[in-house]
Parts: structure tokens; sequence; C-alpha cells
């Protein structure tokens, strides 16, 4: 049995060294056309930034490595031209030599990756503008800084990678500024959820861009300009593209493979194309979704690896079922951590869901314990408690918080599942309602009934005469800041002066972060009101209000 | 409806804002024999510390508080001193006025917690001797430490609290010594894993005395002298008793209830008691273990805390099942954090039931990211994949892995769906294949006769005649440390020099944590060996032959 691979990274690497545990007696020969395999993709901002020194801690596992250990006959600098399916032969061209040649497989595995987005603009192609996806690209951006004193950058795309390089480019020296078409950055969290980043990022000294798209780049005597959507233009010495990616399909399009969702290589349960003998895996392909259900893309690291496995068993006669993917992800942004998975409510909404919400702002950890920190987060969920995704952005114990959601979705657990979890509890880690336990109960008490609530877009509809607005806090917080329209009862005054509330109109009770809330609308709804706690309070409120302007 | 709760802190005190929120109208009374309530146990320990300053920062919730936000008649310092069970009556005595007098109920909650055991041994009373509790001891000891030149003290008993303490009191300026009966620390580790916080607490300058007990404590001119099974004495000026805590039964007990388990108060699947007006929760009772379905005690906050809850529910009225609790629980030790969840080795042990196992020693996040540190895994699952338990030591990242697990027994995951988790990945938090991946591969290994596995355990009875002994770890990793009677043929070379091998007998293989051992297995297996990788490799032999010592 002779395995041919096309592409030497996350899917490809793990597919070549899982065939040969599977087998000692297969060919496995893996193409890459660039210089590096199994290269850390994710690190490689880190190693502009100079937390990650050296080139070599990038290179996870070595070609060498790959032929003494594993027996795989490795081909950096060889590029598959063409699959000629009838014959199943491959053409290839060694880029040292220039030579053309032929190889044969039994099984063919294509794990292409993506490509960076170039939009066709003026001076694209610029001696300054780069994109960022392999160890070259790297070699690139780092031996340009070095030859010059480059002050300046704008990243164009506020993505996982534009935020991560804004940030290392900063650490080295530069100004720079996010040019996002958006409204927000890092789109798998929502909106008022990145809005706690823009603030971060604009913090650390990053400039932002939102709703402002790239419009061309020009040389000028000091430096790129760079031409915005909006007619402005910023000077910068560098120029990063990170406006995404696209899943790299010209081999198999070439070939007559059957492509899917986003131009991907469509692939069936068992990570096989529309030609049998040929499977495919990574960001080249389209994965059904674990919520939605929904074919689409999730170009990460995790699924790719995995993907590889189990295409690599199916090669050799395995059954191994193509896993859907939820998208878990995180991103470190100077001090603060954004993760996420499953759905966010863009998403969902696209998606014509029916689905509730919640958000919550607890410690970190116990709050008497130095150190606690504020977690933003946000759970969306059905009618039957079913959560569809979730969250959360903070400091210290936002990742695990998400992945502990994550696998509750995976395993298809629900809210109720989640007041449920008994996690790890001891005060500099936690407290002993986790915040995973409190996005449970705050869930299970808006579906039971038991906290009817309202959202901040819901506030610019509520009627001024129709409406009991009753911001609860103290009155030294209501005097700092409150909701226009909202009048002041703190919550332990609330039963004294229920008679100042006019029983025949709702009422719309905030507070500070949403637990106050609670426990008025507890104690109204027990005095007959009929009444709403704004989910998140004041905090989910000012975040999505600055998302407004 | 008035519902008395007795016991102030984490069962009662949920139990008693639960109520409020439920029904504004019931009556509820809170009596605390102490003089605290809804303090946070938990933080006590670095109060004496000086982690944690102010001692008001550890009374989570104010007596003032529940009293003005929630209506709750908090009774400070009112002991009950009986429950008359025919006249739903209880009597309690002001302990500041020393007045007896009697107060009905319609449903009471019993929420007494436990009482650390001070064993009947010569000395226990003497002045420097305590336990540590509640805020009252944690005064005491830290008044008798302010009011003398304290400078050496014993801990009994290496439990949580013990290790807590050691650090802190360490942290204090103190020399600590923990003496425990058992031959480990932490009794939620099995031996091997407990080895790591044995050299952790050693490094910090903790002397250890295991397998040894407390016979007595003696007063001296110079101090406390501790005396120990073994005849030994340490001098000492502070000696704390942690060696473990009863359930509160006196009160149920006197009235006639029902106990169960370890003398715990016995409750139904709503937390009643075998009065049915009376129910229970937290540390004075008796749970049912998740994983083994068996009855037990699990004294920990985060179960109080949600039994609180519950049995506040069905006090009213409600339907809320007990549930089923699985020991999910965290510590840290100086830089190092142990957690585990569900069954360790020894309970499954003697609970008899048949388990399988797999150690794994990945690193905290990439490897190629600064700061990555190692975590020792240990995994517990029987022959259909289902976790039975997990234990994790390590310095970053450790109880997120475990409650990644405690997510994945609650929901009834088995070690192939852990395989599949997606769990958060970016360099600075993770792996492309999680830690928690990595346990499910070896796992999904070990069932599927992938990677046949032996253990520590089992190299003793390991034939010398009978067996090849492989290490296949390069001949400088070999040279430093192997285990005796191993050869060496590195990886690399294997293939080409298994005509070194007998084809007869079994090999038993090994190398520094397991990855290439499994590596080396696959290879010998496919060429006609019988051959075993050792869980763990070198890293947990010598771990699990240190606690032999």
């Amino acid at each position: 049995m002779k395995i041919c691979i096309v592409g030497g990274v996350a899917g490809g690497a793990s597919a070549a060294t899982r065939l040969r545990r599977l087998s000692e007696d297969a060919d496995i020969v893996l193409f890459e056309k660039g210089d590096y395999i199994s290269y850390a993709n994710c690190g490689l901002p880190y190693y502009i930034g100079g937390a990650i020194q050296e080139k070599d801690a990038l290179l996870v596992t070595k070609p060498d490595l790959l032929r003494n250990r594993f027996r795989i006959d490795v081909r950096t600098e060889n590029e598959v031209l063409a699959i000629h399916r009838a014959e199943k032969e491959l053409q290839v061209k060694n880029l040292r030599t220039g030579e053309v040649y032929t190889e044969s497989y039994d099984k063919l595995i294509l794990s292409p990756g993506a490509e960076p987005k170039r939009p066709p603009l003026p001076g694209i192609d610029l001696d300054g503008v780069f994109t960022l996806r392999t160890v070259t690209d790297m070699e690139r951006i780092d031996a340009y800084l070095k030859g010059r004193s480059a002050s300046r950058a704008v990243v164009v795309g506020g993505g996982f990678i534009g935020v991560e390089m804004a940030e290392n480019l900063q650490r080295r020296g530069l100004d720079v500024t996010i040019v996002e078409f958006a409204d927000q950055v890092v789109a798998s969290l929502d909106p008022e959820m990145a809005q706690i980043l823009h603030r971060h990022l604009t913090e650390h000294g990053v400039s932002l861009r939102l709703k402002t798209g790239l419009a061309g780049i020009a040389q000028v005597d000091t430096g790129l300009q760079v031409e915005l959507s909006d007619g402005s233009a910023i000077e910068s010495d560098l120029v990063l593209l990170s406006i995404g990616v696209s899943p790299e399909n010209k081999l198999a399009k070439e070939a007559g493979l059957h492509l899917g969702v986003g131009n991907s290589i469509a692939v069936s349960a068992s990570y096989q194309t529309s030609d049998p003998n040929i499977y495919a895996v990574g960001d080249a392909i389209g994965v059904t979704h674990l919520v939605s259900g929904k074919e689409t893309l999730v170009p990460l690291a995790g699924p790719a690896n995995k993907q590889g496995r189990l295409a690599a068993e199916n090669a050799l006669g395995g059954h191994q079922a193509a896993q859907p993917v939820q998208g878990s992800s995180v991103l470190k942004a100077f001090d603060l951590t954004a993760a996420s998975t499953g759905l966010n409510e863009k998403q969902a909404k696209a998606l014509g869901l029916s689905y509730r919400k919640t958000y919550i702002h607890p410690q970190s950890h116990a709050s008497y314990y130095p150190g606690a920190t504020p977690i933003s987060m946000k759970m969306l969920f059905d009618g039957n408690g079913a959560i569809l995704g979730a969250q959360a952005v903070g400091y210290e114990g936002v990742e695990k918080r998400i992945d502990v959601l994550a696998t509750a979705i995976r395993l298809h657990g629900t809210v109720y599942d989640l007041e449920e979890l008994e996690l790890c509890y001891a005060p500099p880690f936690s407290s002993a309602k986790d915040p995973v336990n409190m996005l449970g109960f705050t869930a299970a008490n808006i579906l039971k009934g038991d906290m009817p609530v309202y959202y901040a877009e819901d506030i610019p509809g509520l009627s001024p005469e129709g409406t009991t607005r009753l911001d609860v806090s103290t009155p030294a917080e209501f005097g700092m800041s409150t909701i226009p329209g909202y009048q002041n009862i703190p919550l332990d005054e609330l039963r004294g002066r229920l008679s100042e509330l006019d029983p025949n109109k709702p009422v719309y009770v905030t507070c500070r972060v949403g637990l106050r809330g609670y426990l008025a609308t507890r104690i109204l709804k027990q005095h007959g009101f009929d009444a709403y706690n704004l989910s998140g309070g004041m905090k989910t409120y000012q975040l999505a209000r600055e998302t407004e302007s």
C-alpha cells in the first residue's frame, strides 16, 4: 500500500505519523511545497514579538525525525502540480531542481491547508506588504523589520492572527493600527463581547479603525500610504494582511473533485473526497458544525490534527466517522483572554434559530483570595436547555470555563446539567459556585420563568409611559452611571417602597451585573408585578452601547 | 410557612437565600452557634499566611445583609440544643445571654457541618494545639502566633487543610513538619501522584514524616513536645490537628433521625431525613458517589452549596432530586496544583472494580511557547471506556483539565469522547492535541489493543529469563537513568536492530514518559512481537518507586 500525502503541516503530518503507527508496511510519501513541515503555525506571531526566540522551537517535527523514526519519505520543496486520478498518479515538481516527475499512489490524502486572502487592490504587492501563514512568511517579516527602522504597522483584519500580530508588532516597538471592515474584531465573538477586547487593545496603545476597509496601498517617500475606504490614509512602514483565509482547492478542483461550502474540498462522513481513493483533511475541507448541523469552514489546528488521524485510519481501510466541529477557540491579547465555542448570536440569528441568552460577570476565583478578576460570559441556549454556544472574555480562568462548556456541548449536556457540574474548587481557582454553574443557574431561571429577562437591545423599545424602569443599585452607584429614564430604589429598600411603583406597569430592573436585579425581580414577581431583569446588568448594557457608537 | 435552618455556613446560608428567592412569604430563621455565618471556610489558611489580610474579606455574607436584603432572622451565637420532632419545635440557647427558648418550625433544614477530629491523646487540649474549621479557630491561631515568637509548627494530617496550613505557616516564618499516618499526603490522590507533592513540599522546606502517627503532646520548657508513633519526638511551638472531619450528627442523633454512612445524617433522594419535615445538607450528610453509586462522605463546599439550594426548593414543596457527588477537588501547594475527580485507584481497588488506567506527562501548553510546564496525569476507566476518575499534578492548567474530565464523567462521556473533545487551543493555553485528548488517545489505544501496557507495579514480576526489557530512550538518557535489567535500543534504531531481540519473548518497553515506548510497541507488534509499553514511562516508574522507599 502506497499512500501519498499533499501538505506537511497539521493535518498532513498527523496523518503521516498515524499511518506509520498503524502500518509498518505502508509506503508513505509526504509532499510539501514549502521549506518546512509540521511547524507551529499558531506560534508564528510570537517569534515576531520575541516571546519565542528560536525559530527551531517552531519546527515541531523535523523531516529527519519523520524519516528516521517513522520511515516517511518526506519531500519538502516538492510541489504537487496535478492529480491524474485515472492513473492514480501525481505530477510533482522539485522546486529545488526544477525537475518534474510522476509519483503513483494507492491512496491519497490531501491536506493543502488554506491561503491568506489577498484582495486585488492597488499596491497589494508592494514591498512591506505581508501575509503570515508559513515560517517563510514569518522570516520575511522578521528580515524586513531587521533591515530598517520601522516604527509603524497597519494590520488589515482583526481576526486571531490580526490581533496576535498587533500585540507582537507592538512588543517589537511599532505603533500599530488595526483596520477592520466589520464593526468589531474577532468574529467568533459577538460585538458586545468583542468590545472588551476593543477597550483593552486601545488601552495598550493599539489604534482601532473599525468599519473601515482597505482601499489600496501606495509607496510614498516616507513609507507606505495605506488608503482606507473612508477616504483617509495612514502612513506605515509595514502592512500585514490578515483578512482571513480561503481553502486551498486548486489541485482538487483541477482534478475534478467536488467542491463544497466556501469552495472547500467536499468530503464524505469518512473524509473521502468524491474520488474514493482520495481523502482530504484540514483547513481545505468543509466540516459539519456540531451545533447547527450545517456545512461550514472551521480553519483551526485542533480539528485539522484530529482529522489527519482519522483519515489515516480510513485510508488503511478503517471506518472512522468524520467528527463535527464546534469551533472552540481562544485568543490571548496582551493581558486579556477571549474564548468561545459553538454558535455565537450573529450565527444563531443568521441560521434563524430560536435561542435564549444569558450574560454574567463573575469573578475568576473566590473574590476574597488575591488576584480575582472579572470574566464576562455569554451563553446561548434553546428552549429545551440545549447549549448552543458560549463566549468568555477576561484575564484568568477564561478558556477553562469555555473548555468545560465545549465538553458539555459535545456531550449534549443542557443548562440544567451545568447547574449540577461539580468542578474543582479552592479559593485560588474558583468559587464554590463556579461561573459555569452560574451560567446554568441563570439560564435555568430564565427557562423556568423564575427570572424573566430583557436585554440591552430591548431598552430603546421600552415605552417611557407604559413601563417602570428601575435601577436597584446603591444611590452612589446610581449617581455614577445608570440608563437614561431609570429611577433608583436600592435593592435593600425595595420591599418597603413597593407602593412607589405602579402595579399596572411592567417593571424593567437593572443593577450593576445582574445579580441584585435578579433578587429584585424575584421580590417584584412575588408581589404581583410583571418584572424583568436586565441580563448582565449595566456592565453588559455599557458594552452593548459602546458598540453602537 | 416557617422554616428553620441550623447552621449558617455553606449549605445553610445557600438554603436561606434560596428560600427567600423562592418565597417572599416564608418565615426563615437561621441559627448559628458560632459568631459568624457564611464565611469562607476554604480561605482560612490564607489569612494565617497573610495572602488574605482582612478578616472581613472572609465574611462572604454578613448577618445584616441577610436580614435587610433577604429578610432572614439571623441568630448567631444561638445554639440549637434539641429538636422536638413531635411538637416541631427547637430548643435553642442564646449563648450571649444564656437564655434557653423554644422556636417552632414547619420545615427544618439541618446544615450543621462537620467537626475536626480530635483524637483522645495525652496533651491534645494543651495551649498551642489547634484545629482549623471556623473563623474563631483562625483568630485563635492568629492571636497565638502574634503573642509569642513561634518558630516551629507541626501539622498532624496531610489532607487539604494540612497541606494548605503547612504552606501558610511556613509563609508566616515557621519551620513546618507534616506528620501523616498514611504513606502519602492528600488521600484523594494515589500514592505515586502524591509523590510529586511530597517532592515539592520537601523542596520548599516542609519536613514530611509519613507513616507516622501522633502519640501525644507534652508541655516542655521550650515548647510542645510532639510524640510520634515511632517513639521519636519533635519540638514545636504550635500543633495543628488536621486529621479529617466527622459529620456533626449530635442533634440529629438525639432527635432519633436515622444515621447513615460514617455516622452521617441519612437523607433520601430529596435531601429529606427520616423525618419528612426535616431536611439535611452539607458535610453532615451521606451522599451517593456518582461513579461508584455507593453512599459515602464528600465534605466539600461545592456540593454543600448546591445541596442547600435544592433542599430549600424541596422544603417549599419542590421535587429536586439529590445529586450524586463525584469529589472534584483541587489543592494549591506552593507553586504546585493537584486536582482530582471521581474515583482514584485505591478506591477502585477497595470497591473491587475492574478498571484500566493510563498515565501521561504532557506539557501544560505548546512547548515552544514560553512557560510550558509538565502535568502528570492519571485516568482510570473501565472496559467499555467509561471514565472512573482522574488525577493531575503540575504547575499550570491542572484543574482545568480535571474540570473537563469532571464534566465528561458527569455527562457519562467515555474515553472515546475524550479523543474527540474540541478544546480551546492557542500556544499560551494548550496544544492542538490537548492533554485531555491525549488521555483519550492512550486509553483508547489500550482498550483497542493498539497499545498493550504494563505498569510500574508489574516490573518486579517480570521474569528476567522469560522477557525482554527494553528502554528505547537515547543512550544519553539511558545512561542517566533506567530500570534495572533493561537494555537500550534507541527508538530510531529499533527497526534495524530487531534481530537482537528474541522473537519468542514478550518485550516490555519503556522510555521517558511513554510516547516513544508507544511508537516502539507499535513497531514491535507489527513485526510479530508480543510487546507492552510502560504507561507513563520512567517518570511514573520513578514516582512509584519513590513511594515504596
